[in-house]
């Protein structure tokens, strides 16, 4: 996996360091957008107009067994309010001026009606449940992988210079926390949140399922692929795909909550180095995605207490992003003012 | 002083119990919408587009003796900046669709050749120096409040629906941490902070002088107009009218850090009541701000290690107001969807 940029990196920490601000003023900001400039290759770095947020859906066949308040129902319900722009990140990301598409990548349901190029990449209708057998075939990881790729050189071509990728799937927090647990060589309890919102009785069962998983699947953890096949599932194979992809190209990633962090952790593991085009849009109150963000050594721009998934988070923190670049472009540097 | 809208805060609660999002997931998000609509008089609240900061400039004579790394005649050098639109906040406000206006209130310079509408609420060349004797007299206390309240006024027939009021002033966060210490009635070594940047002695030595001015004026600190003029200045004082004036008309206003803090506590004292239309932008490394927050009920939204004043941690949260509003306004019902 190709660095970003170290010239351009070097350049704006001298350019930070030159602008008609106090050493150090402009905090996490200043730090953001000598990132921006490494990732971009330039400097100063443009302020990314063009952000994109998609997101993959796709429904968990551990989802039938007690660990989400919701049911799987709900999936395609949300499907089609993000077609109809109805949703939370679409409110977020209307108003920031981000564009959405979502896909279909494993809906347990036929989404009749709809433009069938949400299905387009479509896997198979869910994945099987990960506590009692492997969620994807090597076969369908592989095609949600290259799926997810395909995504991101279509947004890449159409121009996108920041992208993020959402998820949508009633259960998901179950199979991401179990890629964060064996990648970390954690034991559930440890890493296990209440997703949507599950009481306490609900949490240790969904804990229970998550070790059963880990416990099943002991002998895979050191490969990654293997690792995303069992454990995963095609919504978050995409995603894995679609990260890995954008970091190839050199476009930077906004991570959103421990579902994309637990994909940007796979991603990391298959091509290590992905990690660099990566940045962290939001804290999510899932333990897992703090303690993955600590090993991928990232930082959340925000802390909102969102949990509402959907790449919700990232989109909310793209003005974040924005204002580091417009900081490092725009601010005067002292040696223009002579002060 | 009037209380924001009950009805529209009640109506406000219960629309976002209503949209189809988990219980709670909007996290502060949610809480921030609620305060807005009950602010604006409306459910769902508008976004507000028309953001509008006010920077009030002005010196102090105690930055002569040390508190500061940095010489007064930085605080022109930084207002010909702001009308050049070079600085910090202009870059954040411009990112962000926010406008700035500056305003010489206490500049110790005439400002030769700029705009003379910069300096027409002008008080005085330099607030004195608070260890030693009171910043302003009554009347020049009184004048400042007054100007700022009639920016506040202008500002919000212009059209403004939500204001911010800036700072730029060398030596500024000395007269702020006194505020708030004899407002909180808390020694000065338990506030006081590092401003721009100074070292360990410079700090200590800054706490003395801010004791000793908290000290010298004991006996007024439970008169709020009173310590306002003893150990604030004609730019804190005319921030501190703005804000009261931005309350009496039912105007929002996003608040930066330890300087619009102090001045959101004087007001708040004046005319008690008036931080119920305030919501904090940033977390300031001052503990000054961080107290006198916890003391106002207020929780920043941002926390990016910012600390350069001007504004630019309120201009920088400006987005995660409208993010607050465009979920609230435009996120389907539960009821819409018929899940």
């Amino acid at each position: 996996m190709k660095a970003p940029s170290q010239t351009a990196r070097a350049e704006a920490a001298e350019r930070l360091a030159g602008l008609a601000t106090p050493a150090g003023a402009l905090g996490r900001l200043g730090e953001l957008g000598v990132w921006l400039a490494a990732v971009q290759g330039q400097c100063p770095p443009e302020v990314p107009e063009r952000a994109r947020a998609v997101i993959f859906a796709g429904d968990h066949g551990v989802a039938a067994h007690g660990v989400s308040a919701y049911p799987s129902a709900v999936t395609p319900a949300m499907v089609r309010t993000f077609v109809l722009g109805r949703a939370g990140v679409s409110a977020l990301a209307a108003a920031h001026g981000v564009t959405v598409r979502v896909l279909d990548i494993a809906v347990d349901d036929d989404l009749a009606g709809l433009d069938p190029e949400v299905s387009r990449y479509k896997v198979r209708r869910s994945s099987r449940p990960l506590h009692t057998e492997d969620a994807l075939t090597a076969e369908e990881t592989q095609q949600a992988l290259d799926a997810g790729a395909a995504v991101a050189a279509e947004e890449i071509a159409a121009g996108a210079q920041l992208l993020i990728s959402g998820d949508m799937g009633i259960g998901n927090t179950t199979p991401a926390t179990a890629l964060i647990a064996a990648s970390l060589g954690m034991p559930a309890r440890e890493l296990t949140g209440r997703g949507t919102g599950v009481d306490d009785a609900a949490l240790a069962h969904k804990g229970a399922l998550i070790q059963q998983a880990l416990d099943r699947t002991r002998e895979l953890h050191a490969d990654p692929f293997a690792t995303l096949a069992a454990l995963g599932g095609a919504d978050l194979a995409a995603s894995t795909g679609f990260l890995l992809a954008a970091a190839r190209a050199g476009v930077p990633v906004l991570l959103d909550g421990v579902i994309a962090v637990a994909c940007a952790v796979m991603a990391d593991r298959i091509e290590p180095g992905a990690a660099a085009w990566f940045a962290a849009g939001h804290r999510s109150t899932e333990p897992a995605q703090s303690l993955a963000l600590d090993k991928l050594g990232l930082e959340p721009l925000l802390d909102l207490g969102l949990r509402l998934g959907e790449g919700s988070g990232a989109v909310a923190a793209v003005p974040v992003v924005r204002s580091a670049a417009a900081l490092l472009r725009d601010v005067a540097l002292l040696s223009e003012l002579g002060i």
